[in-house]
């Protein structure tokens, strides 16, 4: 990792740790501690110190802001793993399960108040943007989470409707980081918007290369087993390329496979793997990776900047699709 | 009911039925709508009107984060009521009830993020004054949720704790709305606390009114069940001082009812009851609740505006303490 991008995550790192957090009641204060002391690349709030130092901005007037992006990105983890019944977050037990439901709504809500504390702390000049920009984001991000649960039941989802709903889920935050740095540091209403995009297609990007790791993912490089999302039922971009391009033989074993009538879940996975294999799958997700990240580059071009402003984000997005942090 | 309050409220309502509810996707906006559209009194943003009023400022420049408000107060309740398990909201079936508990919490968490959307509406130069103001609030409010909840498995609780508990989950938030109010309309920093300050007295002395009501309050007048409290073994004012001033065959008589060992629940309240008024706490509550109401009258004498100007929130308050709305 570059000097910068190591420099800017450990400035993050302290004001985060420099939140106080030992409050009354600790009930309330404790599960928070928890969620924000639990790693995590603070990948977004560093969008927010890279999208502002490419314009020559002080990064001391965005980190406030990309705190509180950041503390919203930890606070929708904290309710989504409720409503996804995730049992672990980063390898370690979720807050609804350490502690319980209702706690992790309770502490979540107050972590949502304190998101906006930091976002409050953004240079009065620019005060309404962010707000604005940061209340458009929360509300898109919702709505993604409805229409990830609305697959759920459904029987078919087009590639269309799955790009919107992760580009609503996943995109649009770290896109509106990029924003906010950029706003913040006095770039144009164009070139913030350009960076916005260019975070858009690389978070599409990141949840295709996610989808396939899942799957395609070497399990001693990343500590977890493979095949999770098909397990869960997941409609993951794999999913819905497969049920869209099958065969009738290859339409009955996904059928049969995700329809629970196989219950051993490794003869699941090898099944689905199989027919994901069968249909070129493999290589055609990475393909489309590629084709928004190359998108997301064509974007970040666009921006009248030296190349070497540009260096650092340009970094962080090859090393996040790369799965280098 | 004044011709002010009533043209206040109406102002408001149309505000609020104005919002554009009807978005996709509709699962995430549809309990917005049933939320918002389920009546209420509007009491909060009423607050911000009368506040904003008082001191000759245009009403139209605090009608949104009045709305604000008030949305933020009905994402709590939608959010409270998985928490209590309350079946019931305004004599209807609660969002967790009609839905479940996962739409009940990313409804609640869209419409936090609504009620942050008309926040922002703010004139520009108060809008760090009232966010900041809104953010205070809002985790107060959450602390005397955490406080309530960890007292229902509090053997004992202090009258003094508890008070603090009805100021956080009641009293800030129509103190904060009058005081955003006063804010916007230019008045001084003192005469904004001041309103304050009789906001959260009014607001505390509402809560031991609603304690009393649901013991001693006339079934026909309210509509509804009196003995609620006891039979859920809530910690209310009575409870608390019931505990503190009773002798040991009182004593045993509420701790016989309250650890449930009496089943049948007309029994439980008429037992408890009993022991209230041989503790002559059918009185005693009242005067404390107007100890509160005059603590608050005294605060609001000492703001220097004429008397007329405070005449229609001196009616509010009143009729908020004796249930006339």
């Amino acid at each position: 990792m570059s000097s910068k991008l190591k420099e800017f995550t450990e400035r993050i790192n302290q004001y985060i740790d420099e939140i106080e957090l030992v409050r009354q009641p600790e009930e309330l204060y404790l599960p928070v501690q928890y969620c924000l002391s639990n790693g995590g690349k603070r990948v977004r709030p560093l969008m927010a110190l890279l999208g502002c130092d490419m314009f020559d901005g002080n990064i001391e007037e965005v980190i406030g802001p990309a705190a509180g992006m950041e503390i919203f990105h930890n606070f929708t983890l904290m309710h989504d793993d409720i409503m996804d019944e995730a049992p672990l977050r980063r390898g370690k037990p979720s807050v609804y399960k350490k502690w319980n439901s209702n706690t992790a709504i309770l502490s979540g809500d107050v972590m949502f108040a304190m998101a906006i504390e930091h976002i409050a702390k953004s240079p009065s000049s620019h005060l309404k943007t962010i707000l604005d920009l940061f209340n458009k984001t929360v509300i898109e991000v919702c709505e993604g989470q409805q229409y990830d649960m609305n697959f759920e039941t459904l029987d078919k989802v087009s590639e269309e409707a799955y790009i919107n709903m992760i580009r609503l889920k996943t995109a649009v935050l770290p896109a509106a980081c990029l924003k906010a740095g950029a706003i913040i540091a006095g770039a144009s209403e164009k070139e913030s918007s350009l960076l916005y995009e260019f975070g858009e297609n690389v978070g599409i990007a990141f949840q295709i290369m996610d989808d396939w790791l899942d799957i395609f993912g070497d399990e001693e490089t990343f500590g977890k087993k493979t095949g999770g999302d098909i397990v869960a039922n997941k409609k993951t971009w794999l999913y819905i390329k497969a049920f869209e391009m099958a065969n009738e033989n290859q339409l009955r074993d996904l059928r049969n496979a995700f329809t629970n009538r196989i219950f051993n879940p490794e003869e699941k996975i090898s099944m689905v793997k199989n027919v994901y294999l069968q249909l070129g799958l493999e290589k055609s997700a990475i393909e489309k990776m590629e084709e928004y990240n190359k998108k997301a580059i064509k974007l970040l071009d666009e921006i009248k900047l030296p190349d070497k402003k540009k260096k650092p984000l340009r970094e962080l997005s090859h090393n996040l699709l790369h799965r280098k942090i």
